[in-house]
């Protein structure tokens, strides 16, 4: 299969609320919610994808030739690539029956470990679901990073046991779930949590503690101050509320007031190598990458994701040599502009 | 009746004039007055809009879960929301028969108390209109503010005095009716007020007195001097004049320059819970809603009236709730940015 | 007539080069030479409107009414309005043969006396049309400004000569149509001027002269410099060389370059009485006015000319006093914002 | 024949890869390679395009008339344009079997020569081209300036001591073509190159040495440090990588930083007269032009390079014309203006 193929069958299966579009940017599913749109008029899912697509990279091939080294260290581990499928849950309800949450959830695992790295999974208002997906992990050496949804303290600790269980090796939380808008149709209680509520999370757990769906510097430091091994700058797809900044724009501003260890990832509106180097550029250490992963897995499963991985890792390959960068230390603000 | 069937309904009973566009943004009905249009390129009323969806929100769900506070005190009252339905009229001229100017007050004033609140009303060249409007008001507990055009001054104390005699908590003029065509086209007399005019009308009276159609700072002024409660910072829905800022963007310095107690009321463009969030950040007290007002009332009467209030109103509430706003004192400029 | 249907007509005679947008703005005919159109890409008139567009007018109806004074002083004369036609020819050629050079000049004049006012005239590589202008002038009590192309000097002055004769107020010339390919096409030779050569045309004559086509402030000081009375500012609509700037855009830096008393035309994508508040506010004396009149005497000869004209004096009126100005000396740039 | 016909020729021969586009600015090619498109979403050609649009000229018709000097001094010569024909193969891999490598470079260099002028040519994966090439330029006067991909420097010193002993004045080498995937597809092995690497093959002959591909200052300055005798800043038509900057929006960092007498040519997004002076503005001492090129020897081989060579030279004497430039070192910022 090539990924020429995957994007065809896509097409097919994962019609009709999603078109696969050229450009994946918001503006064919704006406000579909059921759905994979953003919400209301859709400009938060598309304002992502404008600002990275503003972002210019500085081309220098006057230097040595080299193969670029991909890999980042995370969780105490070393990982092929700084870019990771992103939390997804929901399928039949978003896309279609093609994909349960389940048989998506073991395409993106399976997919990634094929490509030699990791994936994130998700969680849903239905319990079933983190259980199987432990399951999945179990049963494939825990390469995976659980991500669940802002429940009562209680419930999500209960559900990070099972991830411990399970041996995962880091364990998010997605904080802008609280305003989701499916959580709420399916029976489920979701809620901001203030920094106590984080820090005994933190302290509930060995595991580095992500906390995804942040916005502002000023959360970001509570997180940091509650103990997080790093923080998801996300808008949630663009899922939550209508008009809110490019996560990506964020960036520079975060890193500023975090300090160069703590560690920050993001995701929204990432398409291609050269938004993953942009978003390095811009400040992260790695980012996270959604709907095209549903492309890859609709129209592939394992194997399109498998691809679409290696699609990114040669496309950012490609732009780190011709941006001189050996390592992904190389990668700063001096390898972009905004013109 | 839900909001959706409200929208079905409208689209029905309002063409051909109105289309009820997804974003109700000046586009489709550019320079249609009579209409709902703005006037000349319409840019006037776009403007508006454009404005508002440029002004990004700063989201943050790191904090405590409550549910926020959305309650404004104005007029020495307690009123649940801070956004009222903007005062209309000559609605046979502008859309269709399907309403009358009495019809539309009524749907408007009910409606609006239906959902625990109230509404702005208006006034036109027939003064049979005011008189109507004034019986309404006796008849539903006053839970109105009347606006009068700016006729000769012993006109304007004429329907104050109908106004206080049917108990209104608040009188308003919206003086950049002087230039309006319609009022004109039907005969009556309407100008500019300078300073000492509106003096006059505001020692006529016990009630809180506003000037509606301001777009300078020193306008403000001069009606903060002349005693006037507040201001609606207005265009007129860009009806006016041609190529006008945006009502929204004037804010800052408008606030700036009346200080932090005299009241600021907007229109122009505000069409969600967002847009009402961002002009209480960018400065305002209150907000006036116009147009959606006119299709939630032609698809629903008073029960799409009532709709459309609940509707914005949570929206506003997931707006501060995700943007850690309990009161509405929370809302400033920290929790919004331009990009 | 009304001018709604002088549009109507002119859809019919104009046809098929011009197409009478809503908005006359360079998009239909762009690149069109021969043809109303810019030249090139056609950015150079397209510019000119967006820039007037982007102009915000500050509205403000909190002062005394009164009726706007629109007159304004020139060439020793008081004139109704500040803004002319344009001086156009080679109608055939550029439009089509409804209307000849001779006949769209005698609509020009006799409009704008019908209106109370004067207009432009222009010249062209065919002598003969120069010399019939200067008979309407001598028909009609010689109101109206010829305007000469760049010629020897001698046969310029010539042609001043006639003009004088003729007893004109003051005459201008076009310097811009220099590299205008339409006059090359029909055999004239023009050329760029030099400062002494302006200046020996202003000492040739004891009217006021104007050189059209400056578009730096150098430019425009060295017609001060020459002795000019004036100049105007313009691209020549467009037609001469692609990219320029917008004429309006560069009013305030040849304003401050010239100081107060050099008069200042300015032509280029006005089109309403708005966008000539906004050429006065930004430094202009005065305004000219091209395709419109075109438009308006297609389709409604000296009676659309007096038509437009009437309704271009209507609109300012409207925008002079929903901006408190009484007199065109209270339009300055404090009356707009560039936002 | 006329350029008008050229045109018309092109559309037939050229399609369907090429759509000969009123303006040709990668739409709608985007992402077409093989084909002339840029690469991935094809901004970093649209932005090329965008910028030079964006850049204004400042008309100015008030000095002496006289016709321009367009000539050039570069390698010790004197050319008769600032612009050449940029160096571009793969004829049937882009565009269709109408042309091959070698039809497509004969009439390059004939219409050039025709024009009395010169263009550069280019190389391939198929060492054939280089050699056909090297005999073009005996049987023609070696009127040519050959462009070398950056193999490993023992190939690329054979190439140049091919290209010296057929006499041609300079030698160029597109180090950028180290990403292109075209080169790969094709069997050659390309590589970035670092300073020493360019110093050697400075050292390796007497002819002028030029690094084409340079996007930063710092390998302009690396460049200029080996011994180049200047470098040509482009980002290969956008053919890369995607998302970079305008190659001309680089001109006046570059030049600041290497200071006046390094040569700095540019490529990316020219199209007209205007476009090659506002590149000489910014800071170039002259300009290559690539796809239209492609179009006029598809439309009209020798006679149409020709053509287009004139059309070029016919508008930048207009356009030094009317800003006041009587020679190339007249062009500089203060001619233009970025508004």
């Amino acid at each position: 299969m090539t990924y020429q193929e995957v994007l065809e069958n896509a097409k097919k299966n994962i019609a009709p609320k999603c078109k696969v579009c050229p450009d994946c940017n918001g503006v064919a599913c704006a406000g579909m919610i059921p759905g994979p749109g953003g919400t209301g008029s859709g400009r938060s899912f598309q304002i992502a994808r404008e600002f990275l697509k503003s972002v210019k990279v500085e081309m220098d091939a006057v230097h040595e030739a080299y193969d670029p080294d991909l890999s980042v260290e995370l969780f105490g581990n070393t990982y092929k690539y700084p870019f990771f499928a992103a939390p997804i849950g929901g399928m039949p309800f978003n896309y279609n029956d093609y994909m349960s949450d389940y048989s998506y959830t073991e395409a993106i695992v399976k997919g990634s470990i094929d490509a030699g790295h990791i994936g994130f999974t998700g969680d849903s208002a239905n319990d079933r679901f983190f259980l199987d997906t432990m399951e999945i992990a179990k049963a494939t050496g825990a390469l995976q990073v659980p991500t669940i949804k802002p429940w009562r303290n209680d419930i999500v600790m209960h559900k990070m046991d099972l991830a411990v269980e399970a041996g995962v090796p880091a364990i998010a939380m997605d904080v802008d779930a609280a305003a989701l808008i499916n959580v709420k149709l399916m029976g489920g209680t979701v809620d901001p949590k203030p920094q106590k509520d984080i820090a005994e999370l933190v302290r509930h757990t060995d595991k580095p503690f992500i906390v995804k769906g942040i916005m502002t510097a000023k959360s970001a430091i509570r997180c940091m101050d509650a103990g997080c091994y790093g923080v998801v700058v996300s808008n949630h797809g663009g899922r939550i509320i209508d008009d809110t900044p490019a996560p990506a724009s964020l960036l520079p501003e975060i890193r500023e007031a975090v300090g160069p260890d703590f560690k920050l990832f993001v995701d929204g509106g990432i398409r291609s190598g050269a938004d993953v180097f942009k978003c390095l550029a811009l400040g992260a250490d790695a980012v996270l990458i959604g709907r095209p992963y549903c492309i890859a897995a609709y129209g592939g499963g394992a194997e399109g994701v498998k691809l679409y991985t290696e699609k990114i890792a040669t496309e950012l390959s490609v732009i780190m040599m011709m941006t001189d960068c050996r390592t992904l230390a190389d990668i700063d603000m001096s390898k972009i502009r905004f013109l």
